[in-house]
């Protein structure tokens, strides 16, 4: 298959349905929604929603009907990169080769900016009456809880209290399933949980997702120490002057690509009973231990 | 009835359920864990989940086995009040007598532990299994809808941007019915939901609620203008200073009074159908107007 191509029809239809789906920015309070919408349309990879289509597709599903619960993964994720940002977090000035939001709009609307995103996206799947009340309730239920103190707040919590520490393999494994790879597993779950997956699929997409996670997470790092500041569009070598806790900087970059090829073999093992309708699951897999932005 | 004794006694089940809802402030991570017990035992009135309780009284049912919801609307109470007080927003040092979030904890965490509550919000909710999932998902909804650009987050964001501005009659009305009327109406109409509240009924509850929140926003902003600073436990006359737009500012204090008092009897107009078991509905009204902090 086409991945390139697969990736950009399905970034084609989550830029529509995000468009439709977020409050129009000439709508009062308009600067919020300027700056909601400004993050949301800086340009991501929109990998998040893409998993949750690809995991309905693996299992024969259409996925446009649940388009506001893959949206509400990027709302999520857009959210949390928001508040990362600020001065007060990460003080980033420049993410996807733009001004970060607080730059643009301040710090008081990107916090509530982050906020309504948030906020929005569970809204978002509270809505969504193509699926039944349980099916929405248990994805209310995953999003909070991989969005919680024991996922993304939790693991941004970790990460700036490991800031300039020697951190135990342990600690650092735990920061990168909290910060990203619990929203992966999240994003592939959840379209499990709307594609009618049995027990067994959904344990199987757990393992796919949670090392797609770990994998994406520390080929970041690994781009950010090695990579090229205009390609990735975000000031590189960053972690290591703050000295955040990486893979790169615990195993050395070749040992951190090792560690990233062991989870792309994981997340592809996961989907041995599958057929090839998860060819696109198994293809981004591949695709994020190569990938240079 | 005895006022005082119902909302002490009602306090004393809201503090428990707190209490056994949140995460313990000795689990990881511990400090982010503190910081969200830190604001949400600071010692508010728990106005919100004790108008939930008294919706479902006043419809003959049993609170307990609601408290998860209940909670859920002093948890979004609280992230709203922490990052309000935020030094990018309000910068506030002092909230119910006691230093802000981002003074005891630091902004970082202060941002975290407000997105953790909101989050954990939603989160308990989907958990309430008391309840069946449409109902839950209807508490979802109202929750996010109340809580974010068309209610408190919008409201802050209008809030701010009408400080130092003449603003109108309606602006005013709008801030105030976005920032404290919305939860405040989603808190009385989720305990009618979740008692299983006619149509009716839960018109009923939003017009009680709207003007409940809006008599007592009002009366805030008057306790802000004219109080004591001792027993409200914030900095008083903060508003003037920062020139806010506040209800005594356009219309004095006696102006605003007057119009805090209409509130009230609106409120207690809804209830005419309704028989004594929203006495504590009735008498929560009555205290509004006359509290001095």
């Amino acid at each position: 298959m086409d991945i390139g191509r697969y990736l950009k029809e399905r970034r084609e239809i989550v830029e529509k349905a995000l468009d439709r789906l977020l409050p129009p920015g000439d709508s009062p309070p308009e600067k919020l929604h300027e700056a909601m919408r400004y993050s949301v349309f800086a340009g991501g990879k929109r990998l998040r929603p893409i998993l949750c289509m690809a995991a309905l597709e693996a299992l024969g599903k259409d996925p446009p009907p649940f388009m506001p619960a893959a949206c509400a993964l990027e709302l999520v994720h857009t959210y949390s990169l928001i508040h990362d940002d600020l001065p007060a977090m990460d003080d980033d000035d420049l993410r996807r080769g733009k001004p970060t939001n607080h730059k643009v709009f301040g710090e008081a609307v990107a916090i509530l900016a982050g906020d309504a995103l948030l906020t929005l996206a569970f809204e978002l799947i509270a809505n969504m009456d193509t699926a039944p009340p349980p099916i929405r309730l248990e994805i209310v239920r995953r999003l909070a809880q991989c969005g919680g103190t024991g996922g993304l707040v939790g693991g941004q919590m970790l990460d700036l209290a490991a800031e300039g520490k020697e951190v135990s393999e342990e600690m650092l494994e735990c920061i990168h399933a909290q910060k990203t790879a619990a929203l992966i597993e999240a994003a592939v779950v959840c379209g499990g949980i709307l594609g009618g997956a049995t027990e067994d699929q959904l344990g199987a997409f757990s393992i796919y997702g949670h090392s797609m996670g770990m994998a994406f997470q520390i080929t970041d790092d690994i781009l950010d120490a090695a990579g090229d500041e205009v390609k990735i569009g975000k000031r590189t070598r960053k972690d290591q002057e703050s000295k955040k806790a990486t893979y790169p900087g615990r195993y050395g970059i070749d040992g951190a690509r090792h560690i990233a090829e062991e989870y792309v073999q994981k997340a592809l093992g996961a989907l041995e009973s599958f057929d090839d309708k998860a060819d696109p699951l198994r293809e981004i897999a591949r695709m994020i231990a190569l990938r240079e932005q």
